[in-house]
């Protein structure tokens, strides 16, 4: 049995509940949260955000890749949100690892060689915030007047500390 | 004021009541989500998902991209994970325009000429879905003994329907 099959079983039980069938497409509240897959992550929980009040993106890290970049620009232009948040947390597997070290994974389990594919680890945790603000403010996909935040979040304590505002 | 601020003060309220400060990184079920940074999805909600359950990667349309590779290597190699369940929904805004348009909209509102980046809008839902297994399925980056399931929420009833397994 698939752990798929669980997650049915509680969204039918969800759905039975579900009240907020009525809600638009575009974010009530107009920002974008950007932050890592860390499945100690519940951001919708720990920002206080009701269904319908915030674009979510996640991926390994919480990092500025081309990729949340271009769901960044769907969200701004075609959604209307005009702030993004960017989320860091502590104990991040992102810490854990160089490039090399995982390339090597890859080629010893998957037979796979992926060159010098960068997978986007840091080792600096505030200054991995930091240089994710700077990618987004220097886009010329993301205009001057969006609002972009830098924060970490302590998953021990579960509590949010502001890195910068670019 | 920005957004940001009253997210803080949320936060302040969550970790007053945060009692999750000893989990470890691996996530405890084992299993990757991909799915749509839409507002109205409240994945780790609907699929009762507990703080340390499941990876969440989340991008515009819950896409197969690159990234959500990168993101999934690192799931998988480095966390444990070996199930990946793909989530797109109904009323997607991806469904909404197409690369030439957003192109115009983008070069129109930003002056910036994208080319003909690809910004990863489908027409079919269903077939989306199934686009993105098959993605997953053939990468020689995740291995056949992961599973691969793929759904579609409704975000009018806030219930899942399975498409398929790969």
């Amino acid at each position: 049995m698939a752990v798929f099959d669980e997650l049915m079983q509680a969204n039918a039980r969800y759905a039975e509940g579900f009240d907020q069938g009525h809600l638009a497409s575009p974010p009530k509240r107009r920002v974008a949260v950007l932050t890592c897959m860390d499945a100690r992550l519940h951001p919708e929980s720990f920002l206080g955000l009701a269904v319908g009040d915030a674009h979510m993106i996640r991926n390994a890290g919480g990092r500025a890749s081309d990729d949340a970049i271009r769901s960044l620009v769907i969200s701004q232009r075609l959604l209307g949100t005009n702030e993004i948040v960017v989320i860091h947390h502590t104990d991040c597997g992102m810490a854990h690892f160089t490039n090399e070290q995982l390339a090597a994974k890859i080629k010893a389990e998957l037979g796979v060689d992926v060159g010098d594919r960068d997978f986007l680890p840091f080792t600096d945790l505030e200054q991995s915030v930091r240089d994710d603000l700077n990618i987004l403010r220097s886009s010329p996909l993301i205009p001057a007047d969006v609002t972009i935040v830098g924060a970490i979040y302590d998953v021990r304590s579960g509590r949010l500390t502001e890195v910068a505002r670019v």
